[in-house]
């Protein structure tokens, strides 16, 4: 194995009525007074909300709630936040919801911790973070893995630029995951969090380094299951076997686990962002409408991870490498369709672009030139270009 | 997927030179007055010792240290630790060694924490703990997983009882892992590391629990991998790339990740303790040389999961399920043999047993009638007689 970090402390409790222990677990990591950030009126309409808040009140925590975060969370909103939640005298910050209310939610500990600075400066990397307010979540949406992860998401609306921010500051303390809380999502977010988790798992599965067998192999675990059950969730988004195990892998694809010791790529994540800055798409399905192109575009860089993709995740043995390799390409792609989530842009429901959309989104992705993109293949603003030509019908 | 809580707060430092990292990881974690504990004189001779003081130093951490642990660690000696850590004002413990000094280790810690407490009345369950002193560790020894678990076994001189005790207390502030500390170990002893790890994963992977489908696949995974890396590591334990592999899996086989939402077994670990505690043999032979009586004796419990185990871990298919589950124990008898590790009594060193040495036995193991043993096969005293017979030979 090469060698790596691992630091993933937070705290799960999984399973039905998990929720149940928020208070204890509040009390436990120093929560006395805690602002509560959900999102739109799903846990206001199903009772988890109030259930939540009941729970806090028994307990004597005090807290304040604050809703209306939207998909791909706005800086703006996580701003508001800060503003709320200090004037709230907050100690705890809790969320309840999917990844994008846990990441505004992170946005907002880090905030308040840190009155003085600007946010955004963070996520830019500017200026770095050395204390920031203790975060838990009750998820409520298998996707973006945030409940556990060090990462965090936001799109500054005043640019429209969407950045991910890594940081140990990130991880919550704890994780509360009932997968029964997923069972009243549309089919097509069950979807967008399907292609997530697998693309989160992909996206450091498709690296340059060798020699990390035990990384592969639970990269390549995690993947079958969530294939598996991907497809039998989105048929039947209240069947707990199936949103079970796609509510642990949801956290083991994005806590590090399945990337140990190697390059990460999140290549298809960077290009990804970019449409969803511009055209307000979801995250899940900006990621499959460009991973096929991504691949195609990429193969050649390492066909032999490929053809190890093929083999130990579809079961595909073909003739050559080349061909197993495209055969697995075909297969996810397939898999996408399959769930309902697109593979190129008009799938998207972006329509075909022009051409000078498309050089603005290389321009936008990588920084005006200032950075490159991925480490499978180093992509450069040209080869940026190509795949988002290459996903443009 | 089951149930479960997980909480895996340890920070991992792997790789070459990791060990560098001590000092900085100690203040981390609060430390100013450290007790280092060790075991024999391998971490003296090494170098290794003297490093890590010398580093401590540099750092104007104060620091004691006290050798000599033993392989199945004394009450004893962790109670004379305590008094030593106490005269030193240790608020920090380190552990430099395998899984017998981290153990002791967390002994001490807990001891010191808790100086009007009886040590072994934690151990025996009788009174909750509720505090402890942070732990670091310095692996050299892949086998326990005791860098990242939340177990430590001790053994009662007084009374030659070994019992493994868990709680959250138990887990490491950090695990400092670096894959070329472990090249010099005896081939012995790199072996029982590879059977311990592996008993770690198959003791929780034969559960009468259904329905864990990423928790499963994790450890057939981690079971591939480990008997892959562990024939070469025995051949060649300077071998970086198997010795690095089985330095993560030995922390991943027991921190819990292959066992969640599942009843837990771990028959043939309270069964080998038996022999460790009796006869003083090393814990991964004691292990090997009771897993295939254990095996055979308890098959009929649930078939289907020694087939699955045969299919995914071995790759074996054969006629009819008995004759495949069959197969997949001779395959991992054949494995132990291979690395040079016991299946039966005689291989172990310990000769055959007289009746009364096996009804001695099977009464320890059940607490003379007040517990049974494992859930895979609930074990009552006759069953557990039964199986130390079909090994004593």
């Amino acid at each position: 194995m090469q060698s790596f970090g691992f630091y993933s402390p937070t705290e799960v409790a999984f399973g039905k009525d998990a929720e149940l222990k928020t208070a204890e677990l509040i009390k436990k990591y120093g929560g006395t007074r805690v602002l509560i950030v959900y999102g739109g009126g799903s846990v206001v309409k199903s009772g988890l909300l109030e259930g939540i808040e009941q729970l806090l009140a028994k307990s004597g925590i005090a807290f304040n709630s604050i809703g209306g975060v939207k998909p791909n969370p706005r800086l703006s909103f996580a701003k508001s936040g800060i503003k709320e939640a200090i004037k709230f005298g907050a100690d705890f910050i809790l969320a309840v919801g999917g990844g994008s209310v846990i990441d505004t939610a992170k946005g907002i500990a880090h905030g308040v911790a840190n009155p003085d600075k600007d946010l955004w400066a963070f996520w830019t990397n500017e200026i770095p973070l050395e204390r920031s307010l203790p975060v838990g979540t009750v998820l409520t949406i298998s996707a973006a893995g945030s409940e556990t992860s060090e990462s965090a998401v936001l799109t500054n609306d005043e640019t429209n630029t969407k950045i991910g921010y890594d940081t140990p500051f990130n991880r919550p303390k704890f994780a509360v995951m009932n997968p029964e809380l997923t069972f009243t999502l549309p089919v097509y977010q069950v979807a967008c969090g399907v292609v997530d988790i697998m693309m989160h798992t992909l996206d450091r599965y498709f690296t340059p380094t060798e020699g990390n067998e035990i990384t592969d192999e639970i990269a390549e675990s995690l993947l079958r299951v969530v294939i598996k059950h991907g497809k039998t969730a989105v048929a039947n988004p209240s069947d707990y076997e199936a949103m079970s195990e796609i509510m642990w892998c949801g956290s083991l694809s994005h806590n590090g686990l399945t990337g140990l010791g190697a390059d990460w790529d999140f290549a298809p994540h960077q290009l990804g962002h970019e449409l969803s800055g511009k055209f307000d798409v979801a995250h899940g399905a900006s990621l499959s409408a460009i991973w096929d192109s991504w691949a195609k575009y990429c193969l050649k860089a390492k066909p032999e991870r490929f053809v190890r993709y093929a083999q130990k995740v579809w079961g595909i043995e073909k003739g050559n490498a080349e061909e197993t390799a495209l055969a697995a390409i075909e297969k996810t792609a397939s898999y996408f369709k399959s769930v309902g989530m697109p593979t190129c842009f008009t799938e998207l429901g972006i329509g075909v672009q022009s051409e000078e959309i498309l050089r603005e989104l290389a321009d936008r992705c990588v920084f005006f030139g200032k950075r490159t993109v991925g480490s499978f293949k180093v992509l450069d603003r040209e080869d940026v270009y190509n795949i988002y030509k290459l996903a443009n019908h």
